[in-house]
C-alpha cells in the first residue's frame, strides 16, 4: 500500500494563492506551513498506520462500552498531549487560538490519514463554538478546557429512528428537574457515542421541551456519566473504526444550553462547522485516491506506447484522463472549501456563507467517492482488492454525501432559501465576478441565469434543485480554475497544474 | 431487508416487446415465461437467502481447498439437479438446448439473487461454446455432459501478476509431453479457481507455446486433479463468496484445445459470452437497487407534502428523480443487452455484434454501481448500513467495470476497431435507424457523427474513446426509449414506463 503523505504544498498553495488567505488579517504563511508540517509528520507517522487496522478490526461494543481498534487510544493520547484538539480554542481556555484556515489544513490531513478517527475527534471545534456562543460562563468553564485538552470528546445527538432529515418529529423528551433537566428517548447514528479514548464525552443532544414541532426543540449538554447508554453499534459499509451508536437516554441528567426552543439554532452552529469539515473529508479522500492511483499507474508496466516502447499504465490516454480527473476533483474541491473559509473569516454576508457552505458540502462529498471510483478503475483488479487501500477510500468516503444534511437537502436549500430575496444566490453571482470576470460571459453562465429565473417562478423548485446545484458548481469550478491558472506559478509543479487547468477550461 | 424478487415481467416485456424476441425463429413466449417462473421461484427461495450469508462469511482457503459459505454446496446441488447448468447445452450432451434469450433472463435473475454464486457457476455456457467450436469429439464427450449436469464447473485462467489487460506478456509455459501438455506458471484473479460445490473443475488456461507475443498463446483444458493448486484467495471489496484465486500450475497436465497459437481466438469465444453476462450482472444489480430503494422510499415517512399532509420519502421531488433514474438505468441497460442478444440470434454481422457487445459491457456494468449509489443516497444513513443490502449491491457490482476487459479497453475497441472500414460503427448507425427513425434527426446524433469523423482522422482515437462511448450509448438509449414508449402498453405498469420514457426523452 502506498503510505499516506500529507499534501502540505497543495494545501498551502490553495489557501494562500487560490483562496487568498494572505488577504485575511492575521494570516501568517510561515506559521501555517510550520503547523501543517508538524501535523503532517504526526499524521503520517502515528495516525495513518492505524487506518487499515481500524477498517479491519472495527470498533466493538463490549458490556455497554465501545472499544476502539488497537492503537487508537495511544494515538489519541499523543494527539491530545500535543494540543491538536485545542487548535482553534481561545488561549484563555487552554487552546492555541489558531485561525480556521490553518485548522482546515490540519483537518484535511487528519481525514486523509484516518477518516474514522478524525470523525470521532473532530466534532469538538463545532461544540466549542456552540459553547462560546450559547453557553453560560459556568458551562464554558466546565467544558471548553476539557475539550481543548482532549480530556473530553463531543458528539451531536440529533437523529432518531423516525427522525432523520426531518427533525421536527424528534421525540426525545426533556423535563425540567430543579436546576437540571432529564432526557428520555432514543438516538441513532451517533458517531462516537462512546469510545475508550477520552475520559469524558460531551453529548450535544437535541430534545423536545414542548410539542411545537421544530420550535419545541432545545439543545442540551449531557456528560458521559449522565445515564446515556450505548445499546448497539451499527454494521456499516465503511468507517468501521468510527462507532456509530444507538443510544438510549433514560432519565439522563442534562443542562440546557441556549434558550429553550432555540435548539435548532444552536445545533446549526455545530452543523455549519461540520458541513465544511465533511467537504474537507471529501477533499482528503479525493487527494489520497489520486495519489495512490498515480503512484500505481506510474509504476505498473502495461502494453506499449505509440512508438513501440514499453509503456506504463499512466501513458495510456484513457488512464491519463482518469488520473487528471482525480486531481481536478481534489484541487477544485479544496479550492472551493478554502475560498469559503476565507469568506467566512472576512465576515461575508450570512446568506453567501450559507450558500457556499452547502455547495462545498455537496461538491466535496461527491469528489471523494468519485475520485476513489476512478482510482479503482485505474488500478483494475488491484483496485478491487483490500490491500491497496483504494476500496477503503471508496467505502469510507461514501458517507459524506449523507451525513450532516444529505446532499439532496443541501441542494434544496440552494434552490429554495438561496433563491429568495436576500438569499445567497445573488451574492454568489457577485462572488463569481470577483473571482473571475470572465465567467459571466460564458454560455453556462447564461444557462444558469435562465434556470435561476425559472426556479424563482416555479411552484416547486426542489424538483430542479440538483440541476441548480450542478450549474452553480460548474460555474464556481470554472471561476476557480481560471484563478488557479493565473496563480499556477506558485505551485510546486506549475506545468502539471496548468495542464489540469487547460483540461478543465478547454473542455467548454 | 427487502427480499429478492425475480423481475420476470420486466424481463419478458424487454425481451419480447422491446428487443423483438418474437421475430426470432423458435421464440416461444409461453415457454420463456414458464422457465423464468421456475427459475425465479428457485432463485427467490434457495439462492437469494444465501447472498448476505455469503457476503458475511466469504469463501475460505483451508489446506489448499476452497470452502464456500454455508448453504452454497446444497444450493448448487439443487441447481444442478434441476438441470439449470445445462440450460443452453445441446440435448445430445444432456442439456435443455434452450435459446440464449431465455438464458439471458435466467442469468439476470441468478445474478440479482446472488452475484457471487452466479459468477462461479456461469462461466459454463462460454466454456461449452468453446468446446463445441474448437474441441475434438473426445474433448466434447469428456467435458460437455459433465458441465451440463453440473458435475463440473469451469474457470477462465488468463491473468498473471504481470499480465492483466495486456495478455501478450503472459509467461505460463505449455510444453508438449507426448499426447498431453504440461503447464508451468502462475495465474491470478481466477474466479472459482477452486470450490467445494462441483466434483470436477475445467480450467481453460491461456498459456505460451512459443515466445511470439499474442501469437504464441494457446488455450488448454486442465482438470481439477491436473496439478493446479490454489495458493491464495484475495481479500476483496465485494463478492466475498466468489473465491478469487491465485493459482500455481506446476507441471500440470493439460490438453490443447483448438490450434496451437490460436489461444486468443478460442478464449474470446468464452469472453464474448462473459461480456454480455457481465452486462446482465449490472442490469440485475441496478434492478435490485431500484426495487429495494423504492420499497424503502414508499414506506419511510418523511416531512410533508406541499399541501401539508404527511409524506413519504418517495413524495419528495429529488428522491423521485433518483428513484426514476434507477429504473431508467435498469430498464435501459436491460433493453440494450436484450437487443444485442436478438441481433446475435439473427446472425447479425460480426462487427456489429462486437460493437454492441462492448457497449453493453460498459453501459451495463456502470448501471449497477450507479443505481446502487443512488439507492444508498435515497436511503440515507440506512443505505450505508449493512443490513439493508444496498451497500452489498454497491460493492459487488463494482467489479463489473473491471473484469472481462476493463471498460477503458472496451471503449478503446469502439473508437479504434469500431471506426475502421468494416468496423461496427457504420452498422451501428443502421441499427439505430432500424430501432427508431427519429434518432438520426437529433442534435446529439449530429454531435456524434462529427466526433466519429474527428476520431477517424485522429492519430490517437483512444484519448476520446470514453467520449465516443458516451455519445454512442446516449444515442442508443434515446432510440431504445423511443421504442419503449411505443410498446409501453405491453408493460404491466404502462403509466410508470411511459413516465420514465418521457423523463428520458423530454430531457433532450
Amino acid at each position: 500500500m502506498t503510505p499516506f503523505k500529507a499534501p502540505i504544498d497543495d494545501i498551502l498553495f490553495s489557501l494562500a494563492h487560490v483562496a487568498g488567505a494572505d488577504t485575511v488579517e492575521g494570516w501568517d504563511h510561515e506559521t501555517a506551513a510550520d503547523i501543517l508540517d508538524h501535523f503532517g509528520a504526526f499524521a503520517e507517522g502515528v495516525i495513518a498506520p492505524l487506518n487499515a487496522i481500524g477498517d479491519a478490526q472495527g470498533a466493538r461494543l463490549e458490556n455497554g462500552c465501545v472499544r476502539m481498534p488497537d492503537g487508537f487510544k495511544d494515538a489519541y493520547k499523543h494527539l491530545a498531549e500535543d494540543g491538536w484538539q485545542g487548535l482553534t480554542v481561545p488561549e484563555a481556555y487552554g487552546g492555541m487560538e489558531l485561525d480556521p484556515l490553518v485548522a482546515a489544513g490540519v483537518s484535511e490531513i487528519f481525514s486523509g490519514s484516518n477518516h474514522a478517527m478524525q470523525m470521532v475527534c473532530n466534532l469538538v471545534p463545532g461544540a466549542v463554538t456552540t459553547l462560546l456562543r450559547f453557553g453560560t460562563d459556568a458551562q464554558k468553564a466546565r467544558w471548553i478546557p476539557k475539550l481543548a485538552s482532549g480530556e473530553a470528546l463531543s458528539t451531536m445527538a440529533l437523529t432518531e429512528p423516525q427522525a432523520g432529515s426531518d427533525l421536527s418529529v424528534i421525540r426525545t423528551k426533556a423535563i425540567r428537574d430543579g436546576e437540571i433537566w432529564r432526557l428520555d428517548g432514543e438516538k441513532i447514528f451517533i458517531s462516537g457515542g462512546d469510545q475508550d479514548m477520552s475520559d469524558d464525552i460531551l453529548h450535544m443532544v437535541l430534545a423536545r421541551t414542548s410539542d411545537d414541532g421544530l420550535r419545541g426543540l432545545s439543545l442540551f449538554l449531557c456528560a458521559k456519566q449522565s445515564g446515556a447508554k450505548v445499546t448497539r453499534i451499527e454494521e456499516k459499509l465503511g468507517l468501521h473504526a468510527s462507532p456509530t451508536c444507538h443510544m438510549v437516554f433514560d432519565n439522563a441528567e442534562a443542562e440546557l444550553i441556549g434558550e429553550e426552543g432555540q435548539g435548532l439554532k444552536a445545533m446549526f452552529t455545530v452543523m455549519n462547522h461540520a458541513r465544511l469539515d465533511v467537504a474537507l473529508q471529501g477533499v482528503a479522500h479525493a487527494t489520497q485516491a489520486a495519489r495512490i492511483a498515480r503512484a500505481y499507474a506510474s509504476e505498473r508496466k502495461q502494453g506499449r506506447a505509440a512508438d513501440g516502447a514499453p509503456a506504463v499504465l499512466a501513458d495510456h490516454a484513457d488512464v491519463a484522463r482518469m488520473l487528471d480527473e482525480q486531481d481536478i476533483l481534489a484541487i477544485g474541491a479544496r479550492a472551493m472549501v478554502h475560498l469559503t473559509f476565507v469568506e467566512l473569516e472576512k465576515g461575508c454576508d450570512p446568506a453567501l456563507a450559507e450558500f457556499l457552505t452547502s455547495m462545498c458540502k455537496v461538491f466535496g462529498s461527491e469528489a471523494g467517492p468519485r475520485a476513489a471510483d476512478l482510482g479503482i478503475q485505474i488500478m483494475g483488479g488491484y483496485g478491487y482488492l483490500t490491500e491497496y487501500g483504494m476500496a477503503q477510500i471508496w467505502r469510507d468516503s461514501r458517507i459524506c454525501s449523507i451525513y450532516e444534511g444529505t446532499n439532496g437537502i443541501q441542494a434544496k436549500g440552494l434552490a429554495t432559501r438561496g433563491l429568495k430575496p436576500g438569499g445567497g444566490a445573488d451574492a454568489f453571482e457577485d462572488f463569481l465576478m470577483r473571482l473571475s470576470d470572465q465567467t459571466a460571459g460564458t454560455r453556462q453562465f447564461e444557462t444558469w441565469s435562465t434556470l435561476k429565473q425559472d426556479l424563482r417562478a416555479s411552484a416547486d423548485p426542489s424538483a430542479s434543485a440538483r440541476a441548480f446545484f450542478e450549474g452553480s458548481a460548474a460555474l464556481l469550478q470554472d471561476a476557480i480554475w481560471r484563478r488557479i491558472r493565473d496563480v499556477a506559478d506558485h505551485h510546486t509543479d506549475t506545468g502539471h497544474i496548468k495542464r489540469l487547468a487547460d483540461r478543465v477550461l478547454g473542455a467548454q
